[in-house]
């Protein structure tokens, strides 16, 4: 049993955000503490960033259905935080318990539920339980209250997918992001992608990606030496994220499979400032006022429709074939999990700076 | 000017553990809160680990010669822990300040020089203050005790070179690493590499690399879901090193310029346990058993003797060539800082499982 | 505007409580991360200690009527903690916050409203906002929680008042508490205490009192040496009681207008424990499994009838007579929010011995 | 064995201060990580609030002679604070821990020796190990920086002996403090007190007392609604000296053996003002820009030389007679380590404050 200090569903240093909800229990929510008084919060957008996270959006994702309307019950009136704990909900619909009956007893390959249940000695067969995806529903929302914060001060996220199986874009138009259902940024892409997802589908399958975040308008200053450096915390937020197994900053991906020399990729400067970016905005630790660049390695969602050996809650050699609705690939889902997670960790660490 | 709550230069969530010291102040050390009464400790052991990390030690590092001594001030009494916060101070010898003397106003490139005056309105010019390579001895100190209490729980940490450049072992023979000034697994890499840093060293260059960390001994359970998954938790650690730009868990690494399907990936389990460890030993966040497994990509050192173009702090367009004795690679020296670092970790993370 | 990072509304280190919600707004709750999963937890109790803090109990009390019914939104499923985080909420009914208007600029005296104005720059003058005393419910909810846990280790807690104004009683009936509405254990004082509430109501006054709290069953060892001793953070939790004006451990205010003497107080041992317990329970800051005693001091109610001197927003001298329906002596109702504060204390130590 | 978050020798939401050493080990010492750059530091401040506090100092204390000289090891460079964290230390001399053998297995009454035995399984018999006074030697260094921080802004901090025994002043002549052993603030006193103390050591006892405290030149806004109310915080700081057992705001102690009525004790305003300081200058748990004034109850010290029963650790009744040095009276040596504890607190929270 964990007695952690810093709570498992605990975020922030400065802002203090505790996530609450079971994916089959009543709710999902979040409560904010120590947010600043007097910030304008359009509750459209937050429904708007639920909505880009939340599941049925088109057929290259899941089927599954949910409403996923946020309430606030505390700690903003009359469209401005009051300083006071802000507490938002999600009441849970949609839900169908009954299709996870069958997996009582069985461990999902590459999902949690065998570090789960030998750590717990418990276990919420019903969709994860607190290792669900629905638990990305309240760092979204509390995200887009950063967001929100941060684009009043010209401090912008936005992330895309760069790459799907082994199909990478080389165009980046940021608009077309938005436009299309796998959230690249490349239109070349959108053919080939749903030829590959077609064929995933078919073969009962799934596939992982390579997601490309961009922070823009940060000031320099942001994070501290040693162990708080901002690049750590960034990491630390982005890692924490269900499906993500890597992340690299700057371009040092794209030099792979070599890694580069000192006069390849320190960043020199001239009178107008840096002339490249090769570390991603980050000099010990420290932000330099460039954008931030990540890449974060999306591993394949890791509920497929093909047998798996697997064993069960007694030990037993059983093989499964999981049902449902799933995701051949989370990339296009997880852009706004990644955007709203940056955007806290900004957020808490901005408030750092006086 | 930061005012976190978890301060800067403070590591963890159960051990409370703080370092101190500039670069060229009168010694560097930590204080370490909240260990556990009675657990054996050989400072012979510490002092091995700071020798690993120590310059000098080769023709293939920083000829520079640094003691390195620690001193134990409290909390350590007839060999064990008290309980009570335990001191360790190393004092600075060695240094050689005026060999800065030209940095005074010029910020290198691809150093937190730049970013550590914006922020702080001030710097010190010899070697980095508190963003210096020097600030990693408190670390190798302190993470040698995590090392050593873990040692006697069969919990092990080793690291290696996997990659300099684009030279890339495909052997690995844990015993030769420390054979070897590279610190790399592979015996039939020397004769290459040696090679390489000759010819890095003659163009006035530095080159990055790739190592790979292995944990072994660990039980299931470690971490927590949402937040304080143990692989975000390995992340921000090992980030927070210097000279790292990405941390990929498991094989992911190894499928670029692809990113692998479910099938080829998921875990899946028989009677025996897990049958592949592509995740590298974390599901859903918590350990799962098996041996945890980590790639470090590790950005070439930002000091070459080329002439770099920069500015001074007064914005002037100035050029540098960065004198000294610096590393041409400091993938063999940050070995021992990984795993430290990682024990560190882990350490803290355990005492959250009663 | 405080960043601080133990957040406001944050209470513990091995729990991680926080508590939402405005005294007019929509609902007040908490959520309470951390908890051991398997502990059962009865919904009934948690309304219990929520009845025995509420208004309009008795005559000798505010006459306000509010229901304040319990939810559990997650975390408890099937009458049992599941180890994911509790949240709890209490729909606010019965406010009128038109009974507030008259106050909207005037700082009412002894209350919050001038301190709260000058630091966050506005007020919620509808009964206080955060500083309201309905933010005690989200306390006594959790420490209810806490209070079931450690009475399954046979841990209790009772408080009692022992004085009101001057009347103090001589005995102490424990059973007695529960039975008479101002919680003295001392039955002589009933028919004095009634004729004091009403010449304090008819002058229209209020009055201050004594609190005991004792702690029972209690193991050798909580608490820490140094800062974290655990009499400093019971009287931590209990000063952070709007009302609480003192807190002294053992028999010390007894002595008064005295200090004793050393012989007076050392409580000596003999084979079968303690012979005295002067010192509350409590040595170098641990405890000694006594009994933990405390004498609580608590000021008089500041909301009164009486004409009194102050100023509004604008800084121009007013007179002000505070209408509405206000606790005389808030000592009776104050006790339950007394046993729950020192159980959420008592909880989150014990989690820290292993 | 405790896994606190907060770690027992660790102080601080903002600021994070560690103290180590033990009384008989090589040093005693603190790090304070988080404090602003370009604050200026007087090494002869913090040595001259060391040497108030140290023993020897009047025939009235104990007259044990110990030189506590301080040495700053980072952090402080040409005077003025750099950011980095500082690193301080006095190095034990004049122990004399045979002075302690007869003691090795007895448990001293009214010690921390019991409770510290049964927690850690182990206890540091020479003189109290981390449960010593001199322990107070980190917070006093670390303080004298907070108050030369503090002193800077015009917010100061003095406290005197205000009672011993029954023997209470009526003058308050602030300059008069230092200029007497016994640090009482009314000369009437010196005669009295001279005789108590006198019969006290013939009776081989000691006596406990009270000491005020008052800080000046806050601004309005410290501490924040709910848990972490300003006079919260400065009561666990005060709480966790080890010889405090009650702490008490504004004037409250004053009216016992009554408590006083809402209007006698609401600080009314006009347009200069509060009329009164009742409330000892906090409302809500929140500054209002008067004077905080503490009332602090003192225990005797429970080293006495009278023979007191007692056990051992083998659970066998004996008696004991405490040899050695003692004070008879701690009160005038704990008025600079309340100073400059409750200094430390409203550092902390003062950089809560934009």
């Amino acid at each position: 049993m964990s007695t952690n200090s810093k709570s498992p569903s605990q975020f922030g240093d400065q802002i203090n955000m505790i996530t609450f909800g079971e994916s089959h229990g009543k709710a999902v929510g979040c409560v904010i503490d120590n947010v600043q008084p007097g910030v304008p919060i359009s509750i459209e957008e937050i429904q708007k960033e639920l909505d880009r996270r939340k599941p049925g959006q088109s057929k290259v994702v899941t089927s599954r259905k949910e409403a996923d309307k946020v309430e606030i019950l505390s700690g903003i009136f009359e469209g401005k935080t009051t300083g006071a704990p802000i507490c938002m909900i999600v009441y849970n619909t949609g839900q169908r318990p009954q299709d996870y009956d069958y997996l009582i007893d069985v461990f999902r390959p590459g999902h949690a539920d065998f570090t789960f249940f030998k750590k717990f000695g418990c276990r919420d067969h019903r969709g994860g339980g607190r290792s669900s995806g629905r638990e990305t529903i309240a760092r979204v929302a509390s995200g887009s209250i950063a967001k929100q914060a941060l684009a009043a001060q010209n401090i912008h996220f936005w992330a895309y997918v760069k790459q799907i199986g082994s199909i990478r874009g080389s165009k980046v138009n940021k608009d077309f992001v938005e436009q299309n259902p796998f959230r690249v940024a490349d239109p070349d892409l959108v053919v080939p992608l749903e030829k590959l997802i077609a064929s995933i589908r078919a073969e009962k399958n799934s596939i992982g990606g390579i997601v490309r975040l961009t922070i823009t308008g940060l000031p320099v200053g942001l994070g501290d030496p040693v162990f708080e450096k901002i690049d750590a915390n960034l990491t630390k937020g982005i890692m924490s994220i269900g499906a993500v197994k890597g992340v690299v900053f700057g371009d040092f991906l794209d030099y792979l499979p070599s890694i580069p020399k000192g006069s390849e990729v320190n960043d020199q400067m001239n009178a107008k400032g840096f002339c490249s970016n090769h570390m991603g905005g980050v000099l010990g630790g420290i932000s330099n006022g460039q954008n931030i660049e990540i890449d974060i390695l999306v591993k394949p969602t890791p509920s497929i429709a093909q047998k798996q050996k697997t064993i069960n809650t007694n030990g037993d050699e059983v093989s499964i074939e999981i049902k449902g609705r799933h995701d051949p690939c989370i990339c296009p889902r997880i852009v706004p999990v990644i955007e709203n997670m940056a955007a806290l960790v900004i957020w808490d660490s901005l408030l750092n700076l006086k």
